[in-house]
């Protein structure tokens, strides 16, 4: 990321994310990432926050999500098309840039369907740590798919769980996960029904991946004391939740205006009470209030998270030297010569 | 840009674009892009459309903006930085993509500083098509910089226009854009001031970069039938036109939303009557009323011309193979196993 040439952007692609993290390792990334997360919590009124700005279709969803904190700028594309599985793709998909405010030039492109999966995890587990009970040890992870595994390494690297009760519609996504997992040290149970899978969990995440309302956790699988993780409901008409276990739940979200659209809330009252987790971290809210309270955290994903995780990314790049430059900004010697760059172009061209 | 490789994106190089470009002739490029436009602003209401999404800075903004037909999506990154000149960087520079909404995969990743700088000419000369008088063959250009040249190639390939009466506050851009377009058979006439340079102008383009409200045209500079394409005033508190002017012309806009905002029209009052430019071109609407009217086309840039010009240049880069493939999206051999795949890396790299 040589700082003389104005016209390259480095580039993170799905090959040098990968060689990044592994080189990090995998734990230690996760921790360093929920850490930046953590710190751009704890100074939220800094950012220029939105809710994202969406394309909706019949079959998925194209989100843009922008931030700044006045000196850097962040935004993700990501998708999120449920059917994609069926084709053989991702169900979510993204990239991002992060820029320079004051130039407007970007710093750098990256491939964030990796990062996403791993920025949804950190924060997960950022926001466990500071609402589960402190002696978690177990985590009922109901829905097993390309985020499951993350959730767990994250939940891993944060707060020590050690014990997993895997369950997916898809007994060979349980089976999957369990596999991939089994060299990182957790005990996994692997269970038949959701209501299995709950039995002693200190921790429920659910992380599926349907379109619409479902009710994957009901009101009586929610028992005293224990953290909700809600991960999968994450767009209108889409959640996971019994809404009688929201009336009985402390509610900390990200961003309200973007979780009362996408959240789980969205069973709810337009005024219903929540709690918003940055609060929670800077020290301005109360987290859990009683060993026996049931704490939500309804996540959808917000454009900070992903600002940290590019910002994070950025640094560890150019440690690593894990990225190839672009050609991505037009340069020309003087700046306001752009189109004598392109007839400069074609003489070079005609000559070789 | 196989369609067999999930995981790959074609991008299009800054130098790729030129080579593109250059291949298919500037003119003709400009022809075939401005019946893209063209052609899109006519389907106008089957396009998803928002104003675009700033960040604002004290130095300038980085702004998206998407949209969508359905069928594709497209978005650009664009920024406004009118100091960046003196440190030797462009004032906009811009990159987008072209998504399929089917399954969110991103088709293709471009450079679009020099497309921006293209695809604004062709709207120019699009809109001056339906709006300046027929016979129009002189035009002013007042503001030498980078998007001057091409303003000139658009409106020869799409008006004729052969004779050119240039200004700009620096002498040197003047004379670089005389230089640069020497080749193209233009009669072209350097002027001293910008009165100099309308006298006769059958159209007035104006295209300054200063972000501020200035009056580059007073109100005795727009003579009975003049077009007036003003393009450089595109942000709140940028504007290039006398208050008077706009009074006295018919005004042309794209989005009006964001017209209003960030248009000359942003120094009249919020319902004061303008024209939405693709009613004009679909028939619905009258464009210029007799010889004598003034019409006035407030150009500010809008999401659905950048979506055309991806299109465009999508099928372009297939054709002439100016692109390179990049590894942008993660592509696991089982949809549900991103997690996997980066284990599967790790074995890799440790045997390697």
């Amino acid at each position: 990321m040589s700082a003389t040439s104005l016209n390259t952007v480095p580039f993170v692609s799905v090959d040098h994310m990968m060689k990044l993290v592994l080189e990090i390792g995998i734990e230690p990334f996760l921790k360093g990432l929920a850490e930046r997360i953590e710190a751009d919590f704890r100074r939220w009124p800094q950012f220029d926050k939105r809710e994202r700005v969406p394309c909706h279709s019949a079959e998925g969803v194209i989100e843009l999500m922008p931030t700044s904190d006045g000196t850097l700028y962040g935004f993700k594309y990501v998708n999120g098309h449920p059917k994609n599985m069926k084709e053989g793709r991702q169900t979510v998909t993204g990239f991002g840039v992060l820029a320079d405010v004051h130039n407007g030039y970007p710093l750098m492109f990256s491939e964030m369907t990796l990062l996403t999966a791993l920025r949804t995890a950190a924060t997960s587990a950022v926001a466990a740590k500071h609402l589960a009970r402190k002696n978690a040890r177990t985590m009922a992870i109901i829905g097993n798919g390309a985020q499951s595994e993350f959730q767990a390494m994250a939940f891993k690297a944060l707060m020590g769980i050690d014990h997993l009760r895997l369950y997916d519609i898809d007994p060979v996504a349980t089976e999957k996960c369990r596999q991939n997992l089994s060299g990182f040290g957790f005990t996994i149970t692997a269970c038949k029904t959701a209501e299995e899978a709950v039995e002693g969990a200190d921790i429920i995440t659910t992380v599926t991946a349907d379109k619409r309302y479902a009710t994957i956790l009901n009101d009586n699988m929610a028992g005293p004391g224990v953290h909700i993780n809600a991960v999968g409901g994450d767009s209108p008409g889409k959640t996971e939740l019994s809404r009688d276990i929201l009336l009985r739940s402390d509610i900390f979200v990200e961003y309200p205006p973007q979780t009362r659209i996408e959240g789980e809330i969205q069973q709810l009252d337009a005024d219903a009470p929540v709690t918003e987790l940055w609060q929670v971290i800077a020290g301005e809210a109360e987290g859990r209030k009683s060993e026996r309270a049931i704490t939500l955290f309804d996540s959808v994903g917000f454009a900070t998270e992903d600002f940290s995780a590019l910002a994070y990314v950025y640094d560890l790049a150019r440690k690593t030297g894990h990225y190839v430059d672009l050609d991505m900004v037009a340069d020309p010697d003087e700046p306001r010569d752009l189109f004598g760059m392109l007839l400069r172009a074609d003489k070079t061209l005609k000559a070789a």
